[in-house]
């Protein structure tokens, strides 16, 4: 843990500090990025996780609109610049140990890629698993034919 | 995404799998481990988040108290044994690519180090950020003086 985020384990709520330090003294992975988990606003619902890199993170939020950083393409992803569901923004929270972050959104549509509402669809007990949700949409209408 | 995952995509409401099998399917990282998203489950609150091995998960579907991997303390890191503050888990979900964990959880007291009910307290504007939750309890009545 950096010593930034040490000395805000006991600040009083209502504390402010300037964004661009606390991103200076984020817990960024060896490859610059930081895993964000995009929750529903006002339902709850977690929606799904993906990584974001500094660059990334200040555009979503000077935008307001979530971009996150695509591991497998190498280049920043503009949720639903394919498939049209965008996130917008409406909080962020970076948490105690500034190595994770929690996007409140609003999505639209589906978030994952799938078609389904969320990306967590594979509920797992001890011994067996099943799949707990349908596609609200046919994802070739999301993304066209492949 | 491995091929059962990728089967699974366009698997219907109520397929069902063995956990072992799509637990040997997983993307764990190169240290063996996959993130873990904690969610109240009644509320929705997010909580924490933190890493599993496959033992971890293992051991929390079994008993049904939850068990992570510390990356710190290189070990098990049954949740609650120095703090007392238990998670029970209630539902356990890997998402599409099967390489991050949704648990939903009912969380006694405090899930945060600090005292507070959730790690994600730092809220971040573009140019400003603030601590937005104060300790629900003193860290110190958690762990003891340090």
């Amino acid at each position: 843990m950096t010593q930034r985020f040490k000395q805000l384990e006991t600040a009083a709520q209502g504390t402010r500090e300037a964004t661009r330090d606390l991103l200076d003294a984020a817990r960024w992975n060896d490859a610059g990025l930081i895993p964000a988990i995009a929750q529903q606003h006002d339902s709850g619902e977690v929606l799904m996780m993906a990584w974001m890199n500094r660059a990334a993170l200040e555009e979503t939020l000077a935008t307001g609109r979530v971009c996150y950083w695509s591991r497998s393409r190498g280049k920043p992803w503009r949720k639903g610049e394919s498939s049209g569901q965008v996130q917008q923004l409406v909080t962020a929270h970076l948490d105690c140990d500034g190595d994770t972050l929690l996007l409140g959104v609003d999505q639209q549509g589906p978030a994952c890629h799938t078609g389904r509402r969320s990306c967590f669809y594979v509920a797992l007990g001890a011994d067996t698993a099943h799949v707990d949700s349908a596609p609200l949409v046919d994802p070739h209408e999301l993304y066209g034919e492949r």
